[in-house]
Order: structure tokens, then sequence, then C-alpha cells
């Protein structure tokens, strides 16, 4: 049997064609989720014969992102199973090693692109875990046992509370400059400088020092919170864990609902979900993701709600969602342009946008609304040209409205088309579109799209819950172009042409400055600053040259650089 | 006689080794600086055979490095002798063409490195002239006569008033990604975006558009503030500058002075200005700039200091920093690091601080303060690792403390070295120190130091005109290492020797990391997103391979892509 190499530039030692983000924690290689009452413990073991390609080892519990597909699972599990979980304690099932980051080989072998989707997915996780914090109210602290080097620290950088043993070797550490000539680029240098707030010289040493800091020095220069000797090390995780868990808001009696299986088909140039259709046109280089609107009402109560769990529609449709652009992002290199579609009633929609709005106080309404953001963070950070296209029959309307503003363009089309007797396409408004979905700068998408005029968000806004057919929405700037039916077929053909015969490269830099006007948040300047310039660092001869120290690691022979700065 | 090509990939017309950023309006090839009464106007009308590289003409207006090495000289000589100006018009000399941006067969035949110093330097130039219109109240408008395209516009984006002319063909176009495969890298994305505020769809629209647009649309979306019909275009322009002009703060009746030309030997491993000396350790990869303090106490009075001109110490010490760094960066590409020493007495270096406090209502004493801020900014964005070391004989005092802070690392030795009795080296700060020098993130390097207590920053401000030996200002946090006399020599050597065993391009990527810990701005978003994006394409085949659009344009044939989107 022949194998096919992934576009990730080895093959999947599950002899699969694809990478797949799903997964449960009974299949778990590489991680245990243990909870106990108030308290989960997040144990990273991995099992070094699994790795997600063939033709590496994960030894010293190094990753890749197998490895970081399971991490990002548990933490959905955490919030919507586990919802009493109070604090979560992040440390290693190995002796003396807490995490050795990223696995090098792996890396050396990885084709550009697959390193650079590897790094946001494991940005996205870490991001994640972060809002998983702040929004959920529950306390992450890393407990670090052993060795903590680079990707192996970004993953505790990640943690509201960072424990080193003192054990007289134990370190935190960020050797990527001088043991491989790339990056901290998982978020630690921006998490150094702009969380932890490490001074620039101190920052400037511990990244340029192989063996890292440990000891009392870790917690004077601020890279680790607690230094705690090594026979008292269980015993203070247990305490301080206890400490955060008391500060919690969540209620301890709150019951999860399962995540279950999503329900998906492959096909050739299709993935059907049960709210979501993903239709590839290869010739053209496009992917089509069509969002349907609810069957049903919402429910009565929310304890309705959770008795439907997975199969409430607002979380079964940013799950399928969520999967699909995953899966483009992975696995479908060519697609040029996601365009994205949507059929139901816009009623509908808001309807559910009024139930979740009226149960916010809701653990799962909560965690529902917080899903969707981070969804649609990730459709921001999506190379792939975005494009909404808003036709007879479509819903985008409050939360669904939020893709045609994550979109580079949308078009929408006047009145009806010739023998479709479709409701006419437009956008309506919700209070969702003012605040609930904020992008990765800190802004509404709407306030971003106006960062001219706030007024024209204010006159948005005034219009929530009405139907803004196509002429009124292209008057209020929140389509780009509104189109006859005489003219829709051909406009939005020779478009979608004209994108896919652009560089690719040089459209990924558009987009990525185009839609992040105004502010940047430390989590945008992970994308933006720090994501920037390793990608440019992963294209340098200096690492990856034959002669690069990417490629070199582990030979015994010292990498040659080309000594000029640049 | 050979031809040695320069780093920038190709031989330099004028026959020498380096690149020369010393100029003045008599050798002026492409600019025309005209001063009538409070309104200046700039007049570019490049000589298409005076390129700074041989191998391209400079067709159309189009520029290359030499070009804004000229028009930097411009703004300074109107800062500096022509304070009276309170309005400039940028303008073209062609007809029917204002400028088509930066010469293409320029950036194809230049290397990565120059491609790099070249937007950055143009970079500083467009932010230098935003920064004198803000700073220096002096209006700036941009009279676009005919098509204004990609570094044309980026040009224009930098004026506060742009004005089009509305002749059915005249336009302004961001045509680098349809044409070339690359981004409008010198400022134009972060531009529209940011400051333009243009809507993101409509620049989508805009910057994926080659032939631009025009007319009332181009008003409509907000890439200029005005069309004028061609019978009214220079009557307009009049106007608008007279409107501009009467707002201005500056005083008509003020006296510039005379930027004489620079004093300066050049020999093979050094540069010796007047208060500035550049010594070059090839072997080691170092450049050793030392400043000198003043030989003399400041001048009585604003008016003497008037009368000294170009020769007043702190002028003239920053203009001959600039130079050498420039020189660095473009000349010098193997320097991996510049290590930065001063000699003098600190409490004359306070003195001239104090000087330009009590005199900062005076121009001359602004201009100053305000050239220093940028020299000081364009340390920071020098790509080499920046290194401080106190010794004895040193007068690291208020403004030359910041290069201090503007060093990734400072050492300081403790007491003094065996057989030199000149006094132990320490720090002094000042006002200067506290405000007068923001970074482009618009923090002080102190407020960025210590992001993660601000009591610090206050600590030190107490400290204000004391001389905080080595152990006290390591203390403060101001230094990185106090050294002993007997670790000094080693553990400098053993640093230095450790910073250029490591690859440049990594310290490049970690250095522009740590030094921006803290928000960001308009134009810190230029240097992080919009260029570490842009130096990721000119790395990519897409654009510079052989079958790439840059190498392609011109040719007929059409550029290849990899589809990969990355």
């Amino acid at each position: 049997m022949a194998e096919a190499e992934h576009p990730g530039g080895r093959v999947l030692s599950n002899g699969k064609a694809r990478i797949d983000f799903q997964t449960d924690p009974s299949r778990y290689r590489h991680w245990q989720l243990k909870v106990d009452g108030d308290i989960a413990t997040l144990v990273m073991d991995v099992d070094e014969k699994a790795g997600l390609f063939e033709g590496y080892e994960l030894k010293l519990n190094s990753y890749d992102l197998g490895v970081d597909i399971e991490l990002a699972d548990a933490i959905e599990r955490l919030r919507f199973e586990h919802p009493q979980v109070r604090a979560v304690v992040l440390r290693s099932g190995k002796q003396r090693v807490f995490c050795a980051g990223a696995n090098i080989r792996m890396l050396a072998g990885a084709t550009h692109a697959h390193k650079v989707n590897f790094c946001k997915f494991t940005n996205e996780t870490r991001n994640g875990i972060e809002d998983f914090s702040q929004n959920s109210s529950v306390a992450t602290i890393c407990a670090i046992n052993g060795t903590a080097a680079g990707g192996g620290y970004e993953l505790a950088l990640a943690a509201d509370y960072i424990m080193l043993v003192d054990d007289g070797s134990a370190a935190v550490a960020l050797p990527e400059l001088p043991l491989l000539a790339v990056l901290p680029g998982t978020g630690g240098l921006t998490r150094v400088s702009d969380k932890r707030k490490v001074r620039r010289d101190h920052a400037d040493v511990f990244c340029t020092t192989e063996e890292g800091v440990k000891g009392k020095r870790a917690v004077e220069w601020r890279l680790v919170d607690e230094v705690v000797p090594g026979s008292k090390f269980d015993e203070t995780i247990v305490s301080r864990t206890r400490e955060f868990a008391a500060k919690s808001k969540r209620d301890p009696a709150a019951l999860g609902i399962k995540l279950t299986p999503l329900t998906r088909t492959f096909s050739a140039d299709a993935v059907e979900y049960e709210t979501v259709s993903v239709e590839f046109d290869r010739a053209a280089r496009l992917a089509t993701i069509t969002l349907r609107g609810p069957a049903t009402p919402p429910p009565s109560s929310a304890d309705a709600m959770a008795s439907l769990g997975a199969g409430f529609w607002p979380l079964k449709l940013a799950r399928e969602l969520d999967d699909a652009i995953l899966n483009i992002r992975l696995n479908e290199l060519d697609v040029a342009a996601i365009v994205f579609k949507s059929s139901g009633d816009p009623a509908g929609v808001l309807a559910y946008d009024r139930f979740l709005d009226a149960n916010k106080d809701h653990w799962l309404a909560r965690e529902i609304r917080d899903l969707w953001k981070r969804v649609l963070k990730r459709v921001d950070l999506t190379s792939r040209s975005l494009v909404a296209l808003i036709e007879p029959g479509s819903c985008f309307a409050g939360t669904l409205a939020e893709l045609v503003f994550a979109s580079d363009r949308s078009y929408v089309l006047i009145g009806n088309r010739e023998g479709d007797n479709r409701p006419p396409a437009g956008i309506v408004l919700s209070d969702a579109n003012f605040g609930a979905y904020p992008m990765s700068n800190g802004l509404t998408r709407l306030g971003c799209r106006f960062l001219a005029n706030p007024a024209d968000v204010d006159a948005a806004k005034a219009e929530r819950g009405a139907m803004l057919d196509a002429e009124r929405a292209q008057q209020r700037g929140l389509v780009t172009f509104a189109l006859d039916d005489i003219d829709w077929d051909d406009e939005v053909r020779v478009f979608l042409e004209e994108r896919s015969s652009f560089s690719p490269d040089a459209l990924t830099g558009m987009e990525a400055n185009l839609r992040f006007a105004g502010p940047e948040t430390m989590e945008s300047k992970i994308f933006s600053r720090l994501t920037a310039w390793q990608n440019w660092i992963f294209q340098r001869p200096n690492a990856i040259g034959e002669e690069g120290a990417l490629k070199r690691y582990g030979t015994g022979q010292k990498p040659v650089f080309d000594t000029k700065r640049v």
C-alpha cells in the first residue's frame, strides 16, 4: 500500500489522509483528565510511540499537533462536561521532566505550511486556556516538576500561576534561539514580555540561555510565581489549588452535558455535518461552507437547553463550524477562499440569540457564547480569503451575521432570483453583534469595521431586529456590494477567479493586516508581531537550510549561519 | 577597475563602496525644496538616470533608497533651516504622474537585507513626516496630479491632507499584491486601516485593484480627502495650503540655522566624527560606538544656542549618532552587535538636558529634542544586538542614559579598574528620561522596562540628578549586570562571543519582540504586523523565486504560484 504524504510533510501514523481534530478522553494517548469534585488535573504523559506523523518519537514529553489536539479537547470537556470544576492543575506524568516543548524532529521535517498551522493551533489552544480562566472563572495552576523547556514553558505561561520545584535542577527555559535558531513562537516571547512582564534585559538573558533559569532567580525575574522544595511540592500544589478554587465564582453544583461525537460524512468533494455542509470546488480552489439555521424554536428553559446537550442548535453549529474550519486549514491547503452561505429563517436564528441573552447567567449559555467567540476568532485568523454570499433564503442574522463581518468581502443579492420564491436576502442584527464576540484585538467586528465613525455602530445598533434588505444593508455599510440578479453570477465568479489568481502568500499578509485595524492586545500581538517574525524565521536558511540549526540539531554538527544581520 | 558589489546586491552608481546618507539641497537629483515665506513645496522630479545602484532606471517618478535619502534630508532642512514654514506641499514635477512607487527592477535585484533596510528607512522617513506635522505644527498637503501608485500613494498617506485631481484618469492605487505579489509594506496597509480608517472590505477591494480608485469613490472610501477638477487644481492647492498654514502655531519670524555637513573620516575599521567614534572589530563582528560628552558648558541663552547652530553639542551628537547607525545598518551587515560606550562628565551632559528643558519653548530646543527622539527610535529599530558598557569615565546621564535603556543588555563596572583613576561608572537620570523620548509604542523606555511595576519608574524618578553607582543602578533595575573589575573583561567577552555565535535572524526576531513590551501604536504596528509579514513574503518563492511575481514583472510572462495557502 502506497503511503500518501499529508501536506504536513509526512505520512500520518494512523494511515489516514487527513488530520482529525475530533477526539475524546477515552482515546487520549498523551493526557489524562482527572476530575475530583471541583478540582481537575490534566496530566501530560506523552506516549512517545504515538506521534501524529511517522518518523519521530515524542521523547521527554515533547509534543506534536496530535498532543495539542487532545489538550484542546480536554479544555472543551472541562468547559462543557465538568462545569463544577473551579481549578485545574496542569502537570507532568513523567519523572523530573515537565515538557520538552515541540518535538524538534517533527518540526525539522514539517512543511512550512504545517509549521505555521501547528503554531497557530497551539497558540489558539493556549489562548483558550487563558480565556477559560478569565471568562469561566477557573483558576489554572501549572506545577513544574522538572524541566519545562521551549513549548513546555510556553504551555506553563498560559496558566495563571506557575509553581516550580526547587530541587537544584528543575528549570524553566526558552532554548529555541540558542538551540534551534527559531523563536519561542507559541506565545513565549509575548507572554514573557506582556503577561509575566519580565524586564526586557532579563528576558534577553533568559531567552539566550539554553539551560534556562531555576530556583530563586526564576521568581525574582517573574518567570514563575513560586519555587517549592521537592519534599513539599505535592502538598503545596494541593493547598494552592484549594486557595484558588475557593475564589472561583463557578457553581460547584452545576451539572455538565456530554460533548457527543460530531456526525460527519466525508466524501471526495464534501463534508456533511448536521447543521453545516462543506463543498469543495477544487478546480476553482474554493470551499463553500453553508450553515443551516435552527429547525425548531429554542427550548422553553435553561434546563431544557441542558437536556438537549450537544444537540442544542447553537452549540452543535459552533462545534461543526470549528471542525470544518480546522479541516480546511490543515488538510485542504489549496483552498484559496472560503465562501460562507447560510440557509434558514433569520427569525429562528434571532430567537436563539434572544434565548442565550435571556439565560446569560446560566453556565451553559455562557459557555456556548464563549465557544462562538473562539470559533469566530479562529475564522478571523484563518489564512484564506473569507467571502460571505448573502442570497435569498439565507439567515445571516445576529450571531451568524458575524461571519459576514468576519469576511474580507460580502455580496448581497438584491430582491429575488428568477424562479426562486425564497425570501429576499438581507441581514438582521441582534444584541450579539455589539459585544458578545470581541475579536482578538478587543473590538467587536462592527466596531473594527466602523473605526472611522463610531456613530455608524450606533446607527446599526438602532436597527437591531429589523430585516435590512440588500440595499439598506449596503447603505448601512454592513456589506460590500449589493448586486442585482442579472449581475450576481458574473460578478461573484469574476471576483472568486481573481482571488485564486493572486499570490497566496501576499493574500495571507494583506488579510492579516486589513482584518485587524485598531488596537492590539497581548493575544493579537502573538499573532502579529511574534507569529509574523517566526514565520519569517521559518523561511530563513539559518533555521531551515541544510546547514541550518533545525536540520543540524542532534547530528553533532554545528549549524553554519549566514552572518548578515537583516 | 573591478566594480565591487554593495551588500544591497548591486554596484553603487557613484562608484563608492558605501551608501551615504549625507546630502544637501545643492546635491539633490530628485527633489526640489522651494520655500516661499511660510509655505514650502517639495517637488518630486526623479532623475531616472540617477539611481543609487546601477542596473535600473527610475522611470515615472519611481524611487529607490537614494530618492528617499534626499526626501529625509529635505524634511530635516525644513525642520532646522526653515522654522518659519507653516505648511508643506508635496507634489510631482512630472506631468500626469505623481509617483509610481518603489522601483520594481531595483527591488527585484536587491538582496533580502537591502529590501528590508530600504523599507525600514522609507518607513522611518514617512513616520518622520507625520512627526513633523504633529510635533512641529506644520501642515503637510499632498497634491496628486496623476497616478499615485504603491509607494507613491504610501508617501501621500504620510501627509495630513490628500488632494487628488479629478481628470478621469488620475488615481490612487496599491497594486503591490496583484502586480508583484508583495504587500504595500511601507506603511500602506496600516495607514489605510488605522490612519485613513478605510473600511476593511473597501480596503480589500482597493488593495486588490491594480488600477486603483479615482474620483468621488476615492473620497467616499476615505482614500483621499478631496478631489479637485484639473482646471482648479493649482488654485485649490494654494487656498488649502493657506488655510492649513493659518492654523499652525509656528512662529513666522523664526530664523533657521544651517545644517552644515558632518565632519567624518572613514578608515578601514573606524569612522571618526567630532563627538562620536565608531570602531569595527570585524573578527568579533562588533561595532563600538563611543559618544563623547560636551567639551564646554551650555550657552548662556537660546539665542546663543542658535548662534552655535549645528555646532551645538546635543544637535551635533544626535546627527552624528544617526549617521553612524545608518552606516552600520546599510553598509556593515556583518556586525552582530553594537556596543555603546561614552566618555565625559555626566554633569556636563545633565547641564545640557537642563538647558534644553529651560528653553523648551524655543523652536530649536524643541526640534533638537524631537531629533533625539527619532534617533533613539532608529536605535530601537536597528536589527543588531544593542549593548551598553558603562565604564569608569563614562557619561551615561539623562539623554545619553536612554541608550542604556534602549540596549538589550547593559553592563556596569563596579568601582575602578586597576591603574585607572577616572571616576567610577554610574548612571544619572534627568527629566529627559521620563517623557521626552517616547518609543514607537508610546511608552518611555523606563516605562516599558518597568511594565511590571510602575512604582519602579517613580522610584527612579525620585533619584533624578543623583549619581547612581554601579550597585545602586543595578538595585534600581536600571542595568542588567554590575561586575567587578576582575570579572569584567571575561564576562563581557564571553557574552559578546556568544551573541555573535547565534543565528542573526533569530536574534532579529527575538529583539523585535522583547524590545516592545506593552501597547502598540499605528507606528509600532507598521514595524511589527506589517513589516514582519512583508519580510516573510520577501522570502517566499511566490514573490522572489525565478517564476515569482517580482522576477517575472515586465517580462511578459505570468508568474507561477505555489497555490498552497499558508
